[in-house]
């Protein structure tokens, strides 16, 4: 029996999921894997205030130190999330010689190239795989399942929470407000739900799967991202009227030399696979050489989906060889590609414009847009009322942001314009 | 630099595939994997009729000794399919000491509990990645990605050749036969499709998933299995009306100690996601505990895509380490799960009559189901024409298998029966 000792950090609602597995999987993991997982040590700095029961042979702990100085701790798994004390925490544990398995996010988008440079030097794994998709194995097809092709691109739903809300916007005809208040109700969103509504939540996802698909360590702040809170219903109205549905999705692509990777609001055909990945599932598709395009779906979030990354991870490691080469689940050699600006990606944008309806509005509107180079594919103003303000949709042709950032701005100064124009990419999915 | 020699048996469409990548790859392998793949030797029965352009330094040969006695070998990838001499090559390879890559399914279906006590006596590793959905990670995600988690249940489209016809039937309206002749112009399907075509394909690949899925090995002769050769235009067109679609589905459930694995024409509804699986694409839906559901799918067919399983399981060995537990693709102890037969398992069905349109047609047919305790869910009868033969669309509730097939017999056998009753299963998918 090969017997592991393990030393968790962050007795949430992850953590207790995954303390709750070790329990209930004792048997299970003795007789498939032949391995043994002790809970020695459990630190939470409100330990005091958690169920603790069952665990009597745990030492509990709010101090990191009786983890990190045990000598006898083979693995530390970090489930504390955020930037510090997590970083210190597994750059000390690498360096101590023990294991790292964490769900951070945040932590390997940020330092995910120092840390594995230290785990490659230290002989030591540092697995991650329920940092992007929870239980989904997304890591592990970059890393293993697909070792040997070369990725040309990446487009994922990485984030419940929004493609929850955005599903309910469609489904049920919520507000953005009501469709939150219910992901919230549901426990899908955090009190606080910021870094999944802005973007962020699925920005640190994409950079480390750029790192994986592209082997770029890209820095967050250079992935341009755009939340969902501007998302209105008639926007989704008028995408289904379109055959098209808007999803919060994280893209990155290799073209040449250049990667692009930005995350925003994105109208994609409702033929498309991922057009059918709804409520809190999140889906990633890779376009693989020579492979083929793949798609792996699934619950992308919530206390056991993230626990089984988690445990797939220790018992991975509890089956890899002293001897193994280590490149599991770590990125291989950065390369040096370059990043392309937001400014420069070319994509096709959805506008709402709304503006009076009256002759020459549309005139005025192609003319600015004409201007800046931009051409248009359609044109659609469905109701018409010349004493009120009405929704005029144009698709347009392939323009870069910058070109139509400038015609915009010149377009809601016009007189007729009653808002600012509302514009949303379109992706041509492969 | 971890230098494998490899022997290569089987240069067809994928080997030759498989050697392409070899040397296309060879600076990526080294760069990222610290691997170098040398293809030592290469084995084919018509060897002098192939193009070995660039292969200066493989030996060629006809004999599989020469790989087989070849203590430098460490690897033995294993491509010409079938039974015999797959068997003994896999089998004597591995007693020679040597890893083995296989992407033979009908040897893995048949033979895989004892070629797998074989490979973990001998501490050698036995990768069939290839073996079902071709370079879509399926058996990895089985054996590590979820490693920890329970199955209950594994539905796949896992014949591209199947869903290809299906599909085209669907959308272009084609017979069985013109979508067959396409199929097998575009190089989807064998010239003799018949593996294919009935089922059995599906069937060993299935074997395959319910050994990693429940570690219960069952006999290819033991699961259920119907083909496609029936279905008929009219049914799709019925299918479409009521929201759902034929699929050739390869199904697993754990039901308490009973497992059931069955593959056949399946209707299912439009909204799953496996519905949106088309063309020669390749799906596996799991439904793992406590995860969730995981879909994944990708193209399961074609040289290339085959290569990249292969490819990957190389990969993975060159990483693996000396010590490693050798669990890695090989399924854990059987269990001693027993098997429901055909009879037992209840499904609801989709029945097509051609009966004549007369009064009391509907009451007598009924009737004799009412006998077999099968009751009905709904009745659609859209044409009506006295002089002639006309469909009678019935959907029922759960029956058996037994009482079905007993059923559908006596109603055949009425006068106003014009040909034998067409039934399909229906299937609710989670």
């Amino acid at each position: 029996m090969n017997k592991i000792h393990i030393g968790l950090l962050g007795y949430g609602n992850v953590g207790s999921g995954v303390v709750q597995w070790l329990r209930k999987g004792k048997k299970d993991f003795a007789e498939k894997f032949g391995a043994e997982f002790v809970l020695k040590t459990l630190c939470d700095r409100s330990i005091q205030k958690k169920d603790t029961s069952g665990l009597s042979r745990t030492t509990l702990t709010t101090k990191f130190e009786d983890i990190l100085d045990d000598p006898d701790i083979d693995v530390v798994i970090e489930l504390i999330g955020g930037m510090q004390p997590a970083e210190m925490i597994v750059v000390e544990a690498l360096k101590k010689g023990k294991h790292v398995i964490t769900a951070n996010k945040e932590l390997i988008a940020n330092k995910g190239e120092k840390l594995f440079e230290l785990a490659k030097k230290q002989g030591r794994h540092l697995y991650f795989e329920s940092s992007v998709g929870a239980g989904i194995p997304i890591i592990k097809t970059f890393t293993e399942g697909l070792a040997g092709n070369q990725f040309h691109s990446v487009y994922g739903i990485i984030n419940g929470t929004c493609n929850f809300i955005l599903d309910e916007m469609t489904r049920r005809d919520y507000s953005f407000e009501e469709a939150l208040a219910e992901a919230q109700k549901r426990g899908y969103a955090e009190s606080d739900p910021t870094l999944d509504i802005n973007g962020m939540d699925s920005t640190h996802k994409l950079a480390i799967l750029v790192s994986l698909a592209f082997g770029k360590y890209v820095k967050v702040k250079n992935i341009y991202t755009e939340g969902i809170e501007h998302i209105s219903h008639q926007d989704i109205e008028y995408a289904e009227s379109l055959n098209l549905c808007i999803k919060l999705l994280a893209i990155a692509k290799k073209v040449g030399n250049e990667i692009e990777a930005r995350v925003h609001p994105t109208l994609i055909s409702k033929d498309h696979p991922l057009a059918a990945i709804n409520g809190i599932y999140n889906a990633v598709s890779l376009e693989a050489d020579p492979l083929g395009t793949i798609l792996l779906s699934g619950e992308g979030a919530g206390q056991m989906a993230a626990a089984s990354g988690v445990i797939s991870d220790l018992v991975n490691l509890s089956g890899s060889g002293a001897g193994s080469n280590l490149f599991c689940n770590v990125p291989h050699t950065p390369s040096h590609l370059t990043m392309r600006t937001i400014d420069q990606i070319k994509t096709k944008f959805y506008i709402r414009f709304m503006a009076t309806d009256k002759p020459g509005v549309l005139s005025k509107i192609t003319g600015v847009l004409g201007q800046h180079g931009i051409s248009i594919n359609s044109v659609t103003q469905k109701t018409h009322n010349p004493a009120a303000t009405v929704p005029v949709i144009m698709l347009t042709e392939y323009t870069t942001e910058k070109e139509l950032r400038a015609a915009l701005k010149e377009i809601h100064k016009l007189p007729i314009m009653k808002s600012k124009p509302v514009a949303i990419r379109m992706e041509k999915l492969c």
